[in-house]
């Protein structure tokens, strides 16, 4: 039915201890229904496969979960009483299986599972549950794609039936994100052959196309949920083991023991993200500021010795210091989010992003954001900076003459060269390190520890075995699948669109080109190197939205103010034409052309229902009416006989019962008939 | 049960006529189960008094009404089975039933009802279909709310239970409304006492308490709609008799038949707002413009003959020829309205609301935006007005010398002196109006129609039914209820607080003098003034709560700006100081302080759940759980069972059987148990 891995290791002076824990882990799965088998896993390991020991108690499991998620409102009609019926009627997909046994191997023992945690107190010894890939879809999934230029909605819920719909809403983003990318590229394309740089046609058709975008995204969204049967599965929370509660008190709707954290016991540590961000800003901004006013020192400005080797410095200053500087900020981030202890999985999952994503905005964003706001428009301000790296270089070559010079002069070509750097270079490498180099990794570990372990593990496996447990202790080697690093990546490069590429109209043309790459590694990744991914559900792609949401409306402000700002010519002087008034006008402009195409784009697709919206209406619509034949058939035949009840013409109305009615109508609250 | 009052007028020629009209009204109230007495109206008309024949017939109508709202979604639990049991178990209210009984006559004949509409068709000489009032509640309502300072929820639903949720909820906002007020009214006293006129922390506290007071209504209505029982009511549609449709076509979801008017072609009808919206702004702008130039010469600049006469000449001018614009712009609103051919009584309201109040907002705002934004700041673009209302008095008075005028100097006071008139003077004008103009109106032609039928119909009248029918025809010549009118002097009187207040702190203080008087008049006018309204029900203020956040919105904006073209030294000379950079710096902060106050509030609004939505989702949570211990009991009970199935340790797990599994279930699609 279902195989998972648990690979314990041992380390001899604890044996007895793991020993321990191992009958306890076989006879803990046991208890709740799971056959197990065990073999040799690499050098110090057990692989431990398990599976359901039951149809039926699968059907069970599957028909429970889908009456929880009916009680807590995800599903429009609740399961039929009739288990096998409820099953036959909806088949269980891979990763609604998957997803069970994980749950019911780790959810704790008074939920009715095994309780197991990996790496977690009793069950140190578990080093990783998960499930084994599967070799044939994975296969034809890889074919399938590498011959497809379009991928379509089968293909997502192909996805979705294996891997959940986490991992599929991150490809279906993707997936309509790339389609979308096709208008940017075209418009991007024409703009940089007859307007070249800065130019304002651009710029609007930028800020209404992700507009669009963003809302059209928002609707599928939903739209999907409600296809995949998932929407409002973000509701059902589950609580974080970390979680440490003040109080105990009771859910005023269920009725269940709740446990409490002040909210404004949090909020005070949540204030401490205001002198997080102002640290992101100084530390990482003060390094981009340094770094390139070096660098425009150097190359621009500079005329000295040792020209061709200074060229490099900025470049290691910046590779070496950026991921020392973000990975203390991120450790401090995941530390602040500790501390800020959220009750639900989800609810520290969307603060950790957040974080996470004031810090990538620096990084990614700030080199730019230098080049366009300060060097090109304000390139004299520079010159402060440029002495000071002057004065340096003369204490540091200790010579007398002061160094031999040029004129400096903004150069606008400048914010493209670095452009071109994010969208292709930048992009390329990442996509080798993300598929090519762990790959290459994973081999060679893999071959090194056949070496170091040739002899004692390969004996034991019987012949008709060998070749899957190769792959099984394979799989364990690899690294787990992070959904979040994949959507950073894309929201990152939506970002780049959105901030700057009116500074360089082609940047759409490559990121479509890397899209659809990026879609086939992202799978050949899942594929050969990562683990399976536990198949969660999710109804949307969570706190990314808003972080999408907050790049299109700030796109419309900085590329109104680069139009603004770069564009004219650099020849008279520099930012002699620039005035506030204008800056402020020009982002006054945009910004309200951002909201009024908002309140459009909303009014003109709020017209049209979509499919998934009406397919729900239809739904609860249908399930309404079953309920109503069932239980209150006999009433609505009634109905129909109302019509004519045939009252006699000559009851009287006198004033009395008229008025009388009505006061005691008042006088009794309200005009029960049984009052009368 | 209940009385309603449709009076037909009879002129001689068409008597025939008119009578076989009667007798086809009796018997189609007849047939459809009510009962039906006759009295004499005033001269050529007649009284039809009505109620439902039986009982059971109201229980049968609550019920089928009840069980539509259930299939609709706006009641969450549907009613049980037995009729009697659900009436018992939720009494019926005077509103509920006067409103079933209204649509039981109204409603077209396949639909079960009388089809009977007031004036149209057949029915031609039917004036007015309407309850009586209640008259012992409405004395208790006036008694009550005369000794009481503050209202609560309780007087609240005894308005719902008496006229329907449309009025309640006018009042219910009233009630809100008011009790915020208190806010700015506090820090508008101490702003005036303290810092006068255009203060930039008056105009922040009122951008932030705007923003506080729209998201918390937004939130209170939801919660009033839930405790009503109506949320959701407004999507059940009411056809729009005057529709005219292209074609008919099925809907998707229910399956019945729907009528389409395609909404390209009204959209192009739509767009004529935009030529419509011109057309007030040039109309009555430049009827603001001319007449305000006007005024500032004569009172300002003129000193010549006759200077005490003239001075009335602009308000004569205004006062005449605004309604004049005014009723021809709303006639064009009106007609714009019908061509665009709405297909839902909510839509048709909705468009026209829209139109009222671009209309309204002209009217209201013109005058003091004029002065606001070009007689203080930039008094002197208005030398060449002058100019020519000094040349055109020259030419009147034929005279030859030039008239005797004075340096005209902008007075900053002049805006005070126009709000102290739209929030004191306009408003007391405004309630006298209202009520008291009305009331002797009608008290006098009651008088006059005495005078003239007093042999006629005194004479039939049995003397206990004299004294109710006098009240009944006094009803009848009563004007219908708007509640639209009240909306719309509530939402502009906010517009003022909201876009002109930081001129004249003060403002706040008047309105929650006035808006205490308005709640007890407004509740005198329903009493005394208009015929008992139709108790329709609803979810909301309708349209009106766009206009509140458009107006909040541009409130922010207009405050800025208004705070920094009108303060500042006036006497340095005109305008010197102000520069576009720092108007638009204003905007720019203003706004973007609007917006994160707004994130900022609605996510600490959004971390309380409100507990008309707590209510909701407890009531959706039994409802569940009360519909599964029905239909599926034993399946949860034997949900407790599967923890422990006690599985066989033994049971071989072979590699075969895993990839077995893995590769059947990805070539059958879904790993249902039932193909392994």
């Amino acid at each position: 039915m279902r195989s998972s891995s648990s690979s314990p290791t041992y380390t001899t002076p604890e044996k007895t201890k793991a020993e321990a824990a191992f009958v306890q882990l076989i006879e803990g799965l046991t208890n709740i229904g799971l056959t197990t088998a065990v073999r040799n896993g690499d050098k110090d390991s057990l692989l431990v496969f398990t599976r359901l020991a039951s149809n039926d108690l699968l059907a069970q499991q599957v028909y429970s979960s889908r009456l929880q998620d009916w009680l807590q409102g995800v599903r429009i009609s609740g399961p039929g009483s009739d288990v096998s019926q409820a099953i036959r009627d909806e088949p269980v997909t891979e990763a609604e299986r998957l997803r069970l046994v994980y749950l019911l191997i780790t959810k704790s023992r008074n939920e009715g599972g095994a309780g197991i945690t990996q790496g977690q107190g009793q069950w140190k010894y578990v080093e990783a549950i998960f499930p084994l890939h599967n070799n044939a879809f994975n296969k034809e999934w890889l074919h399938k794609w590498s011959k497809k230029y379009i991928l379509d909605q089968s293909d997502l819920d192909d996805i979705r039936d294996k891997f959940g719909e986490n991992v599929a809403f991150y490809f279906a983003f993707l997936k309509d994100y790339f389609r979308f990318q096709i208008i940017p590229a075209v418009v991007g394309f024409s703009a940089w052959m007859l307007m070249g740089q800065f130019s304002t046609f651009y710029a609007i058709c930028s800020c209404l196309w992700s507009v669009v975008f963003f809302e059209y995204w928002k609707r599928k969204e939903v739209d999907l949920a409600i296809t995949w049967g998932v929407r409002g599965v973000s509701k059902i929370q589950h609580q974080r083991p970390e979680f440490q509660w003040d109080f105990e008190t009771e859910d005023l709707v269920t009725g269940e023991p709740v446990k409490v954290y002040p909210p404004t016991k949090r909020l005070q540590t949540q204030l401490l993200q205001i002198p997080f961000a102002l640290a992101c800003v100084v530390v990482l901004g003060g390094l981009v500021a340094t770094v390139n006013s070096l660098e425009i020192f150097i190359n621009e400005v500079y005329g000295g010795p040792g020209k061709q080797y200074l060229g490099f410095l900025p470049s290691i200053l910046l590779a070496v210091l950026t991921p020392t500087f973000s990975t203390i900020l991120m450790a401090t981030a995941k530390a602040l989010t500790d501390k800020e202890n959220y009750d639900t999985m989800d609810a520290h999952h969307a603060a950790l992003v957040q974080k996470q994503f004031v810090l990538n905005f620096m990084t990614s964003y700030m080199a730019l954001t230098f080049t366009a706001f300060v060097y090109i428009p304000f390139g004299n301000i520079l010159h402060p900076f440029l002495n000071f790296w002057s004065k340096t270089a003369q204490t540091i070559t200790m010579s007398e003459v002061p160094l031999e010079t040029r004129q400096f002069e903004a150069n606008p070509q400048r914010i493209a060269n670095q452009m071109y750097y994010t969208t292709v270079t930048a992009q390329i490498i990442n996509t080798l390190t993300e598929v090519v180099v762990p790959y290459i990794k994973h081999k060679a570990s893999v071959k090194a520890k056949e070496l170091s372990s040739k002899d004692t593990a390969k004996t034991n496996d019987q012949p008709e075995e060998a070749e899957f447990l190769k792959r099984v202790r394979n799989q364990s080697g690899l690294e787990v699948y992070d959904v979040t690093a994949d959507y950073r990546e894309m929201v990152m490069q939506y970002g780049y669109l959105s901030l700057f590429s009116v500074s360089w109209p082609l940047t759409a043309c490559f990121f479509l080109l890397n899209n659809w790459v990026e879609l086939r590694s992202d799978a050949l990744k899942i594929v050969i190197g990562c683990r399976r991914p536990i198949p969660w559900r999710a109804d949307s792609i969570g706190p990314w939205l808003r972080a999408l949401g907050f790049l299109s409306w700030l796109g419309s402000v900085t590329s109104a103010a680069i139009v603004y700002l770069c564009s004219g010519d650099k020849k008279e002087g520099s930012a002699s034409y620039i005035t506030a008034g204008g800056v402020l006008l020009s982002i006054l402009l945009a910004e309200h052309l951002y909201f009024a195409a908002q309140l459009a784009v909303r009014f003109v697709m709020g017209r049209v229902e979509s499919p998934g919206l009406q397919r729900e209406r239809k739904e609860r619509f249908q399930m309404r009416k079953k309920l109503l034949e069932e239980t209150v058939g006999h009433a609505a035949s009634e109905k129909a006989t109302v019509a004519a009840p045939g009252v006699e013409k000559t009851e009287q109305i006198t004033r009395q019962t008229l008025e009388e009615e009505a006061r005691q109508a008042s006088i009794h609250g309200h005009g029960s008939p049984e009052e009368l």
